[in-house]
């Protein structure tokens, strides 16, 4: 099976948001050959502006595997993906990433912005209760290490 | 109400998590000095790395309020976010996140390496079938702008 064929079940997935009237984004997870997982762009159906392809392709794939990390997989996704699916990508550990089209708008190499990934119009405000914040992460950590 | 009282609420979803055997992080969506969601680390139990304390209260949120974006809330969280969860606010237009302890290994600060967010042995190819991945999308808005 060859990049083209995985790509042209992506943009199956895309011409289906299309149809949802939907961002026409699609996606598909392959591991050894074989597709694992799809999703397409459902935020407006959703009503959840985090619902893009790569994130429900993503849970689709940790599900049907039970597992967390996808080291063996690869991921088929139309457009460059955002910085949530970069994240998204990480943590699942994901071995090969494959997009189509560039994204100049809202791809993951446009919206680092200089450590603000944040809104333009958000305001942060850090520190607050950090020690108990902290206090629960190293008893956590403390106590898996024995 | 401040935003301690605020922050020993995502306290109290964090201690839960560390109850459940998770990672111990905790977040809640306020507006109008009103909780409207709340979440909890939960990446062990749903086998998904990407269900962090934020994504789900802000999932949990955007399915209150029946809205996409999320201008006049606030998100607080024990812990900073991450480069995934950063991106999840940044499309939710959340107004002010207010967060407890740096993350000095996982924070969105710390992640974005240089527009290479994804894991370190991932490889990446880009512009398999872009002409047609793109098109969908010039078509979608093209239709929209009328």
């Amino acid at each position: 099976m060859t990049d083209d064929y995985f790509m042209m079940q992506a943009l199956k997935e895309a011409s289906q948001a299309l149809e949802e009237e939907e961002v026409p984004i699609g996606a598909v997870v392959v591991i050894n050959d074989r597709i694992i997982a799809r999703g397409h762009n459902m935020t407006e159906k959703l009503k959840d502006p985090t619902a893009h392809a790569e994130m429900i392709a993503l849970t689709s794939a940790f599900n049907a595997l039970g597992a967390k990390y996808l080291p063996e997989a690869s991921l088929y996704v139309t457009i460059e993906p955002c910085l949530m699916c970069a994240g998204a990508i990480y943590w699942s550990k994901l071995g090969r990433i494959v997009y189509g089209a560039d994204d100049d708008k809202n791809g993951y190499r446009r919206t680092s912005r200089e450590n603000w990934p944040f809104h333009p119009k958000a305001e942060l405000v850090k520190g607050i209760m950090a020690d108990e914040c902290a206090r629960l992460m190293k008893e956590f950590f403390d106590k898996r290490r024995g």
